[in-house]
């Protein structure tokens, strides 16, 4: 099949790659010379454009880092989707607003070219091993248009719901997780300030009715699981600031939608604090340094 | 063997009758009148007085409210410590600070009497059951000596440290269940306020990073999960005002040794706005009410 | 002077009835015929559309509800700039995202159109008594010649700094604002739940370093303040619902620029409850409502 | 008059100095001897022990740091109370929990002795100069038998209930206080993010609805106000540490009384991180640096 791959960032060029060597024909493109350089060494042939990527490609996928982004690329006088053959599928894979993938996908029906919005989790080591879930926000019809393609790049298909769902299905999840890890950060700290082991303390709640993902696969404080970021001084994994992303993204939709979400609100708050005191770049989980004693 | 058991209310109650069906010899006890009428009715022995219940007992339980009646039973100078046997071990499975068991336990060493906290979770039906949690503070060998009295009670048995860590253990995760269940809340209504099945989100958060006991066994959403207490109006399960109470010895504890746990204090200050509207006595998991248009 | 008001809502409509009191000409317009109507009937001219309202106007004054509107008016290729003539001076007193007040000030400043954010205060009583305050963002000598304007319609007018700061310098203190009223009402419930006489501690509270305009002006608790909304069913005031739309705004603005503001994305979030409780419409002093014991 | 007074920290050292110099007779002590040695020097008589400074005295005064301290000095079979002559008026301005305060009023009632809680406001620098503010619990007619001690320390003195209301009001006034800072430090951090200049944000917020103390006396930016903590370095003034002290006693009262607070426990939890990171000993309003980019 041939697949038009634009966005070869962290994630993007990885999953690029995997589509190349499941045996597809790519043309990549990113506006960064020096992205395109780096995955054409790597043997991803890359177009002259974003334009000339798309010419005679049966999906085109986008990995782009904000929703400014995607509709400078697939809108207006100038945009892509007028330069894409109608019946070709769009499999936007970037996290941006579900309004933003919605508007997407109502210019591209238009047009007779279906978009999906299939944002993705798992990180650079999911996209690198192909191992990342996708949330599928669009029609059953062309999700399983998509699988094929997604299933290259990924371990987990869900399907979220209509246009835009997927990006809400993302956001939610991420909420919750960035308030998962905080939630179980404190839970630690509070333990170690009463001279509780902290091995011990997790242990507990894992099995309790305190367990979440964090305590089972990745444990906020250094030591307690060796393959986690903790354990690498916090390299890795997922940025604090990619966090503080989806935190923000959250935050805007709850506003756009009136919903109340005061635990998501005050997370987004404590990441931005944690980024500030210059962590940033930092695996999420760090967050539990704001919560224990500065040595 | 003999077991003196002092307080008979909803967990207590049946945790002693467990005892007794497993072939222990009890004397049992409460303050309420009432209270010991009922169970000496399910066959239950009642002793005339907290004093005469522990006369010969080898183990002494006790199931009370709050850290002031676990004081006021056992300190003082008339108080249980200088009426049971040296020798004797005393679980205190009442839910109270962590200072007030270490407390005891200290007095009880001065007599040559062993006292472990040993908090439960697990709800009235755990306790019926005989399948509750136990967090045991105290030594590992006072711990070995209550195993077998434990095990006829509850199904999971945790040694999370010294005197007192017990209860801190218990704080520490039920301050995390606290904010599991609303950080769940918040995403699925966020999800629905967009459009999405709360069936399809809580699905697919399950199963990705947001994946938490809150949403494995106990979702927020009535329809969502059959056997969940949102299915059956909320009743049963964990009321709110205990989570309260819980939350509040959490942020207690936190002010002692000067911890921050903001989502953990925020949570407390949330269900104590849902049981000031007057959903005190409806299961914890009610707290998604809050989030949700009124209808 | 000749001016173009558009927008006549609750704000807008009294607004520029002082501008006609106040003897400038007026060419007014609204999409919604129904407030064209209401007020041609108070006196003031109505155009036949918004670019007729222009034509050889020498100030143009927008009241907007949201960003998407004022871009909608001014910017595109059939946008209303296109249509002013060069020299003419813009003054947009919507409460909208910074970052559009300062691409429309861009879009302006292009065409020869000098463009100002003057955001206002005061609610309608202010609009209709003319004793708003703005927070305008501009050039010094643009607000100089829009001062005689202003002063006819508020009776505080403060230079926040280049394009966009008067949005900013609205939402901070509106953000700030929000905070001070849930605090404020914290602190009462507290005190009424410890028996404490609330007027007695308001007074303490007034005049010690818990002071601040909530206090001073607008006591969320009836009967403190006669002339407070608090004393009148909540009605009148500030709704509850567009102080939620600015703490919106100011979490839009914190996401954008990565702040960290946790008091005030919790404030959001606990009016976004409480417009979901059904008090979306009382004044937003009501949100004391929440904490206090529903009878 | 005859005046015992207990505790000479940094706060009662200066009290007691005060009395002196109005022509009071002063017994004084502490059990720290560094600390009698220190007022000793500068003249205060220092009494062999408490009891001993007790005898004779027609007024007994106390400055301690906790609630244990107060119950330890006043209580138990050896307390001070004993040894205090029928008819004498103690007045204890330690801050503490609201409980023990009525505790020992009623302790002192049932021998004759009237007791009421007056904590101040105001530090060290009010303590120095005797402009401290005195919240008094307890009967008018013995605020009235207090008030021309009071007024030799301090220049305003408020009637807040009965015993135990100087201390509810207390912990409101503080617990507004801790929200209203870290809400101006949200407010002014969030300007100079989007580019604004602090002072003019500032000026404009204080002469607006986001008007408070903090703005108009203790802005927490240095250099916006000469004489405040921030502009020396947030040197003096009050510490975070003892902010963070008295927002734990407004969470463990509104723990006991089932109150809501989330603003007033979420700034609890943010001083106490504040704390962590190492600025305990800095002035609280030095929380403003948590919301900056670190340099």
């Amino acid at each position: 099949m041939k697949i038009a791959f634009i966005g070869l960032g962290n994630m993007g060029g990885p999953m690029a790659l995997n589509l190349k060597k499941a045996g597809h024909t790519l043309s990549a493109f990113d506006l960064s010379a020096e992205a395109c350089k780096k995955f054409a060494a790597e043997g991803l042939p890359i177009a002259a454009s974003a334009a000339a990527s798309v010419a005679d490609a049966e999906v085109v996928i986008s990995m782009l880092p904000a929703s400014a982004h995607v509709e400078g690329l697939y809108l207006g006088s100038d945009g892509l989707l007028g330069k894409i053959a109608p019946g070709t599928l769009v499999i936007d894979s970037s996290t941006i607003a579900a309004a933003t993938s919605r508007k997407v996908a109502e210019a591209g029906a238009a047009r007779g070219i279906a978009v999906i919005d299939a944002p993705v989790s798992g990180g650079t080591g999911g996209a690198i091993a192909g191992t990342l879930t996708f949330m599928v926000g669009g029609s059953e019809a062309d999700l399983e248009r998509a699988r094929p393609v997604l299933e290259k790049m990924g371990a987990n298909i869900f399907h979220a719901g209509a246009a835009g769902a997927g990006q809400t299905a993302k956001i939610c999840n991420n909420m919750l997780l960035g308030v998962l890890m905080i939630g179980t950060s404190e839970a630690i700290a509070l333990g170690i300030a009463n001279g509780l082991d902290p091995k011990v303390l997790s242990e507990i709640m894992r099995r309790s009715s305190g367990g979440n993902w964090a305590l089972e696969k990745y444990n906020p404080l250094p030591g307690v699981q060796e393959a986690s970021p903790a354990s690498k001084g916090y390299a890795g994994g997922f940025g604090t600031d990619l966090m503080l992303k989806d935190l923000g993204l959250a935050q805007e939709n709850a506003a756009a939608v009136r919903a109340s979400t005061p635990l998501g609100g005050l997370a987004r708050n404590l990441y931005a604090a944690h980024s500030l005191a210059g962590h940033g770049g930092l695996d999420f989980s760090s967050v539990i340094k704001m919560l224990q004693k500065k040595a």
